[in-house]
């Protein structure tokens, strides 16, 4: 049912936890399932430089915050900004149809913390 | 939105991994959300000795197979067989209704691991 991607990812994942001086931070509910993501990003210079989450969601969402994370790492707020749900789960290998709602959780949070940045620059 | 019991058992779930030796092993799938556990008993005399899962689903379908396992640990087979959701739900002081289901899985998941030890004797 899973890709070996999305396997590792649940398993081992990558940038879980909080970043204390981070300067975004955003909070998202999944509506569907009753989810929650929160995620934080250390940004200098409009590059992220730091990215982390903590979620009580399942594992494709655990996979799919994991890969989100290590892809906007490095890059400008903008190329952060576009990446979208889909471009994750092609990077995971896929996802099932039904679990495609927890990697826009994942996206949607980004977006959350770019926003928070903004608003307190 | 989670009591501290479920934020406990799902920061240090109880009796996650396999059991080589297990004499019932049930699968179960939720098709409200897509997500699996499986579950490993321990059956000595018909009483239950170990029991251990493992999940892809979200902190609610943990927190409610760690409590679920502690509760059934030590047990007649008839003991855990009449362990409901509900008594794992208030045993952990609560769940959000949109995460009931998930606590039902656990559930289910030992009843299929039950009869998979029944149908083998
Ligand atoms: S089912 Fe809720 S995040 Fe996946």
């Amino acid at each position: 049912m899973y890709s070996e991607k999305v396997m590792d990812h649940f398993m081992n994942p990558r940038n879980v936890g909080t970043i204390e001086d981070a300067n975004g931070v955003g909070e998202e509910g999944n509506p569907s399932c009753g989810d929650i993501m929160k995620m934080y990003l250390k940004i200098e210079n409009d590059i992220i430089v730091d990215a982390k989450f903590q979620t009580f969601g399942c594992g494709a969402a655990i996979a799919s915050s994991s890969m989100a994370t290590e892809m906007i790492k490095g890059k400008t707020l903008e190329e952060a900004w576009q990446l979208s749900n889909k471009a994750v789960a092609e990077a995971l290998d896929g996802l099932p149809a039904i679990k495609m709602h927890c990697s826009v959780l994942a996206e949607e949070t980004i977006h959350k913390a770019i926003n928070d940045y903004l608003v307190k620059q």
